[in-house]
């Protein structure tokens, strides 16, 4: 019995507190995000038009934090060891993230012009390479029989999903119409929880 | 032994990282409201008294941020299992929350007057109508026997207060003091924890 | 064991999470104090001599903070039980705290004069009150058996300084210099942790 | 049993919170840094082209807090027993880490000029020292067989970083590229993770 607290404890140390530091780091860059609506000056509705691209970015931008902190959510409870190279896969995943509150603040003050739309797709980018890594790097830390592995399968979504932001970059320069239709339906493709996972995990009642 | 403590990590594990997750944005939220109080130039305690419109409103959010935090812990803690339903539900709560620093500020600094008082109604009336949702998403995860929906029964401080806010929008543009009353007088009513849930747990020592 | 494990998390998950919220608010409030630093225009270090002020009342703060958070970690190490009462008392605590950026900012930027010094002493006057509304909140709580009430003891510490703030505050508006002095001297007094708790619990390993 | 379960949230409750408050501290500064990146009024690339130090100074930063939060991580996990001592050291590492934000938007906004970037090796410096200090406040608590104590070893890292530092300051002056070159190769040097630990662990799962 003590061991089996000890094992406990041991093995999900190091894994809590890599949870606990991203759900801060993803919890304030969703919420400082707001911050980029600021207060207008007249009080009537018509003060608040200016604001409506800022907030449809701005919805946006909240989409795909949650959508990364729920796949990240489902991704982690796979995995029973974290070792140095998923510590800094997942600081990396959190700098490119960290960055969606400048290019959302960016697009929505320039109401979704050519060049904040294909700078934050470089974003969105950039964060799912980074998934990518983490993703790889988990896989290499559990070893052969990976939950996660044969969770994730062939992941067509990343993959697609990859496809598309980079599709969307320069097509905002030709029209930025093009870029956030991809950003949109991008998100609701993942706004379907990662399955994948849940089904490998059968009968367990985890999310 | 060792499934019992295994079936404590696995059903607690995504519950509590929803909670941290969920700590984290209410932590967040309810501190940089504080930011809209900006420093006054002057040094004298007339200087300060522009601010106390602001200070105001920022109690009365702070109240009613501190309620939802309060209410939301009772009602996770009676959840045993969540999945992506829940995580989504409680994403969307956290959306209309994160517009709370916004519509304070704004009703603030305009002292109280129509639009802004009637927009801080619509948001907590679209976070009360997300906290129903997301109630019911935790009662359909736990099946028949959910000690939550035992514990709610009629749930008629939710159902009134969907009711007074949607009267408080239009009547704000009709007397913003008639707004404020009903604001206050909901935060109050909520200011009693949920007696309910408590009850039902009977004997349990848990809040 | 079935029960003992039930109940280890019955008892653990309403504290946990009430320091998981204070840990959160405590270190947005501790971090968020450092925007009010703003970047100089210069490149010299005479360009930073302006900020002295805002830095000495940044260092002052931190120290209560980090004073608060730290007698706060001990108390609730102590309590069992958490209830509505408790929750309540101690987001009052965090109410008063969450103003402390903005009286530090306020004393700063118009380096220690009389109004500011006054209104730094009454937000530190309220955090210590409904410390005490916390502390007894805990003891009714536990019992008549309360670790904390053997704990505090006569706590002359926690009157001490309520006494202090309450003479600091006129006596800044006679010579803020005295103001001062009195948060330094209370700031001092606190530095040493609470021993009367560590003592009490004897030869645990505890904190 | 019951002891065994006792024990354990005995020991670890300290060192939770410890780890829980310092990783929301680290989270929020290393997210708020990005707040110094204005949102540009223009809406093309070039308008961006300003903000490229200001950007790399953040990039450094970023990599400097995720190296910070990477070997508390492992420091931590090596103590059993924090006490009052281990408590004051660890906001004293908060503190000057907490300074961070503002010495990188100085440096960044002066295009690294040379009083920015001294005084950016002077909280670096002052970090470095402080970790020092709570490193030697952990091994003082865990007594003789002091895990940390053996994982560390000669600590020539830490020395080695202290010196370039102190070099770095006065070189600044001279030339700014030297204070740059030094804390980028500083920064190389640490990316790698603590070896030590993971080594002395040996088979033990932990990160």
């Amino acid at each position: 019995m003590s061991v089996s607290v000890t094992t406990f404890r041991e093995a999900g140390m190091g894994k809590n507190r890599l949870e606990a530091f991203s759900d801060g780091v993803l919890a304030i860059i969703i919420t400082i995000m707001v911050l980029e609506m600021k207060v207008p000056h007249g009080d009537t509705l018509q003060a608040l038009r200016p604001l409506l691209p800022v907030f449809l970015s701005y919805v946006l931008s909240f989409v795909y934090l949650g959508i990364y902190w729920n796949n990240h959510h489902h991704m982690l409870h796979t995995a029973e060891k974290v070792g140095g190279a998923v510590l800094w896969a997942n600081l990396h995943l959190l700098f490119w993230l960290s960055l969606v509150p400048f290019v959302t603040g960016w697009m929505g003050e320039n109401h979704f012009t050519a060049a904040p739309t294909a700078l934050y797709g470089v974003v969105l980018l950039m964060a799912a390479v980074s998934y990518f890594v983490l993703q790889h790097a988990i896989i290499a830390a559990q070893g052969q029989d990976s939950v996660l592995k044969a969770a994730i399968g062939s992941d067509w979504k990343g993959k697609l999903s990859v496809v598309a932001y980079a599709m969307a970059i320069p097509a905002s320069f030709w029209s930025p119409a093009i870029g956030w239709a991809i950003y949109v339906l991008v998100a609701l493709l993942w706004l379907v929880p990662d399955r994948r996972i849940e089904r490998v995990l059968g009968n367990q009642v985890v999310p």
